[in-house]
């Protein structure tokens, strides 16, 4: 396939996320034109596994007949309605099916156009609530080091990633960030259950500090995705959230990556870590990919004390021209489908021992600094110094020869850049398994 | 079809934009369930020509096969690609198809996920931009009365529709309001050129009290559409941007509603008011609604003035998973083939005439305040008591009344409060703008 034109055309006029302004119009992007399963295919033909499943999404695989008709039937019979001014049954039914799967009483479904918008939409409702509650100052929210929250302006305010704050302006007087939570981190002399306590006085030291009367919630992601595939000590969620409620803080668990089969369970912040957020937000698994869309989902009780006779005649004036797209929600309920007949949760139960097993094993590879990861989410991180912390420009072109040697022998890694982070589609094998990790070992290898 | 499940599956788990505080729980929404052309049908099985085109957005109209199978070929070729590590031939043709349409220089195309996300990314742009140029002063942005931007956080910082600024926080520091520009609010003793001369005094006099070292760009949508369609006097566009960019302050229009034809060209800025902006943003009409998308397009001279050696290397860290998404980019270029082949924007413009002469003959009717439109966007603003002002709770009883009565007799409305917003599909024929408009007639004389 000659792509001359569209590789022109891709400099010229599509410009990416994360643009680099010295590249600008120098870019050579690989081209992904085709894909079957848990495998992508290039413009030069070549067939590639897919190791971060599009990105984070694609849960139960490329090429989904089902989803495909079901997204043009629900064109061809209705491809769109004001969520405005009407409501429609594909919506309210993909709405009440995700009701059913979440913890507790986590029933009201506000759908967004994806990631960002749903942190964007979680955050703006509980500034309104605490509004409507007569607490006007109580509007900070809590984050960390390293954690990724999406890129409107104020789901950028809430996200930890250092680099990815320099040039862009952020409300930076609503954010306040603990430190990284990675138990690497910890000092040697330090174990692990001390580490662990250090990181919840962390989220109450800061909440006394900046009083609970001016803290308005905590957001995070029970495993830290995009941040480094970064799993906290067992235990901490269940602590933060018992420090969150007793300063009358909101919980917001950012399950964008985690939820829809990620860990195994449709959500994993209850069947996983066992708590119970006040907001959950997903996007990405929630339509496998295949359509934009994304959910801040709301509890009864953050709700119920701000409406009816206590509703103050209040609107929450939020939500988008795509909210609740029937298009989109008949590709998330085809994808949810799927999931549950074909039993994939449990597919994913069960594999996870290996995924997690062929990870580990390459933590003894030289290179490599930390292999870490839980469910379907693995992190080699890599360093070409270990001892002596390397610099960025050495840990990017470590990742880029490690990237490239992967992609010669058929795999799509994509290293964030000295971190080599799998999230394959949850439907992968055993022996894709192996031939994922087999790949990535003989890279580092030959990197070294 | 019985929507008992349904309808209690909407109030219970599907809450909507804009949702009341004191309904939550409480509505009864119209299930609007299939589609045909300009019309559309509820769960009763009743059809209706839609007033609104969904929300200003379906172009092409209802039902088309053709979208709908290019976005399922789409699915079950390539359901989705990251944008942030690679590309794609489909979302770079699209990418390249709508540079070919913008006027002069805006070359690059940010696709977004919808309106408001487009909006986020120009701002952040914008910011990022004088970051880049050593201008970290500069970041206020210029927006009116009754705008509407989108409602991110930032986006909704920048909407001038008070209502919807009640109970909700924005970063009011960034934004400045300048007052309606709508020609009826002119003094009685006040001709339309004096109006103009004082709106355009406003716009630079805000500039220079601001201190143009303070603002960093005006953002305007060409008519305003949810505003209640306000058309600014002729010559308002050229004499601001000429203001603008005096005082090196940037354009950005934002053409989410009156691109992709609803003004007779693909888009109005140029085409229609003759200016060249800087930064326009679109989504709507971008996908017919067929798909969540939007787009934020850059003109060559904003991006090369900080990038290639003055890039410094700094890196836009903005974008989203669905940015560029290959079955939304699918759904665009098949809706751009569609009004291509089929002469849709020269159909506008044939039946624009007609559309707006309708319009104008009800200014006469009883209630009636005003009419007032241009292209395929049209707005009846009504009053019980137009003399004197109506109260808010009179206004929406008013345009409750006059909704029940179209619907009644097959015509979705949808009134703004007391403002009836025309925007039908931009295939609708010269009959059923006949039917449109007889329905209209007939409910506000019955409400008299």
């Amino acid at each position: 396939m000659d792509n001359t034109n569209s590789k022109n055309w891709d400099n010229d006029h599509f410009m990416h996320p994360w643009e680099g302004m010295d590249d600008i119009g120098q870019n050579d992007r690989a081209f992904i034109e085709a894909s079957d399963g848990v495998y992508v295919t290039n413009d030069a033909g070549q067939k590639m596994l897919d190791g971060p499943a599009g990105m984070w999404c694609v849960q139960v695989g490329y090429g989904r007949d089902e989803i495909a008709n079901a997204m043009a039937e629900q064109a061809r019979q209705l491809a769109y309605f004001s969520p405005f001014n009407n409501t429609n049954s594909v919506a309210t039914e993909f709405a009440r099916e995700i009701a059913k799967r979440t913890p507790g009483d986590l029933n009201h479904v506000f759908f967004t156009t994806g990631g960002s918008t749903a942190v964007d939409t979680a955050l703006r409702f509980v500034h309104f609530r605490n509004n409507l509650l007569g607490k006007p100052t109580k509007k900070k929210i809590i984050s960390r080091q390293k954690a990724y929250h999406g890129s409107t302006y104020l789901a950028a305010a809430v996200s930890g990633k250092e680099r990815d704050r320099l040039w862009l302006d952020k409300p930076d007087e609503l954010a306040h960030f603990l430190p990284n939570v990675n138990p690497i981190l910890r000092t040697p002399d330090q174990s692990i259950e001390e580490f662990l306590d250090e990181k919840i006085a962390d989220l109450e030291n800061a909440i006394l500090e900046l009083g609970p009367e001016n803290v308005a919630a905590f957001i995070a992601e029970p495993v830290l995705a995009s941040g480094g595939v970064i799993v906290p000590p067992i235990g901490y969620h269940k602590r933060c959230i018992e420090v969150c409620h007793r300063h009358d803080v909101l919980y917001i668990s950012d399950e964008v990556v985690t939820a829809f089969g990620r860990l195994g369970h449709w959500f994993a912040s209850y069947d996983v870590f066992g708590i119970q957020p006040d907001i959950i937000t997903c996007a990405k698994g929630l339509t496998s990919g295949y359509a934009p869309m994304g959910a801040a989902i709301f509890s009864d009780r953050v709700i119920a004390d701000i409406s009816g006779s206590d509703g103050k005649g209040a609107t929450f004036s939020n939500g988008y021209t795509y909210s609740g797209h029937p298009v989109s929600a008949a590709a998330g309920l085809a994808s949810m489908q799927i999931i549950e007949r074909e039993g994939i949760l449990e597919h994913v139960q069960t594999i996870t021992p290996h995924f997690q097993e062929r990870l580990q094993n390459l933590s003894n590879l030289p290179l490599v600094v930390d292999a870490r990861g839980m469910g379907l989410m693995g992190c080699i991180e890599c360093s070409y110094d270990p001892d002596h912390g390397s610099s960025l420009a050495r840990d990017y072109e470590l990742g880029a020869n490690i990237d490239a040697k992967c992609q010669e022998n058929g795999l799509v890694l994509r290293p964030i850049i000295n971190m080599c982070v799998m999230s394959p589609p949850l439907v992968i094998s055993p022996d894709q398994i192996d031939q994922m990790f087999d790949v990535l070992e003989d890279a580092i290898r030959s990197v070294d």
